[in-house]
């Protein structure tokens, strides 16, 4: 199954319950966020126990991803690689190599 | 091309830099959180004014969870699917529809 | 000075920019979680290494806080300490002892 | 009550239930980032229908905001009003009256 398909699959789920409404991207973006932030839960004091919690969090943070990315017509796998090049070019290898300093800071 | 042949073009850009000892579960979690702030820094006051803005923020979210995913050796895919099927299970479209309450409130 | 005149210092600049008008509980609640992301970035990847960035972070977290409280009316230390009754019981001395365990997971 | 008092109370609930070694400043960042995603969460899809809820997830933030604070020896009054000078020069009043543009496109 590709992207565009499961894509399908969560439109459909939202519009059977009647969630578009809900589904601003201002609400999307918050909603990555937070999603975001429950995944971090898990890692707020030691290392998660449990696998499946992060695969539950994870889970929510990519599926407001993906709902989001459909607002506005993008293509998750596109806008990832047309993001990567701009990092790439931000970050060339042999000024960015074993370093986690900021681009600006290189 | 698919979510496997994406992983590998980010795994390799992130070899070729030595950025894995960077990428610990922890720092990959506190990333996606801090990326996703950046996306909701542009609903903060007002609508975004710039797509690209959203793209790239997204981009960066996108690309953080799939580094995780893969640390965990999760398919993005399959554990939006298998999440939602949870989701479907506590959100019964008769009691769910048109409501945005949590499962715990229906 | 008590937080008291804190408080009337800030809601001065504030009203000197007309900004109330973007100061809605929930822009106000979405740029707590956004600023206290900025603090979480200077965490990302290792320790900060200026705690200069540090006390400007943070200093942004509290401000909208104290923005947040003032438009609920909710006094800054009364709420911080009444909070603290809950997790006290919540986590009683005996049970939560060196442990960083949920309250029910205890 | 200062707020010096009042860090005094926090202090000793901490100690009582050894959670210092829990208390590095990356795991308080992480925690008021956490918080204050908790409180946006009341904001997710709709305004909050319980203020109580808003008094005790800001009361979370604000209370790891002050342990934070302590651990860089830094005055939460001091460091505020210190950032009210910066953005007020950041913001002078004839640019920004009435906009919520960020500074470097007033």
């Amino acid at each position: 199954m590709g992207n565009e398909e499961l894509l399908a699959i969560l439109r459909q789920s939202v519009a059977e319950r009647d969630w578009q409404q809900f589904h601003t991207p201002e609400n999307l973006a918050k909603s990555i966020s937070i999603e975001s932030s429950e995944l971090l839960e898990l890692f707020q004091w030691a290392e998660p126990s449990n696998i499946d919690d992060v695969k539950d969090e994870l889970a929510d943070v990519l599926t407001y991803c993906f709902l989001l990315a459909d607002k506005y017509d993008l293509e998750v796998e596109r806008i990832i690689l047309e993001k990567l090049e701009k990092t790439k070019a931000k970050y060339p290898v042999e000024k960015s190599f074993g370093s986690s300093e900021k681009y600006d800071r290189l």
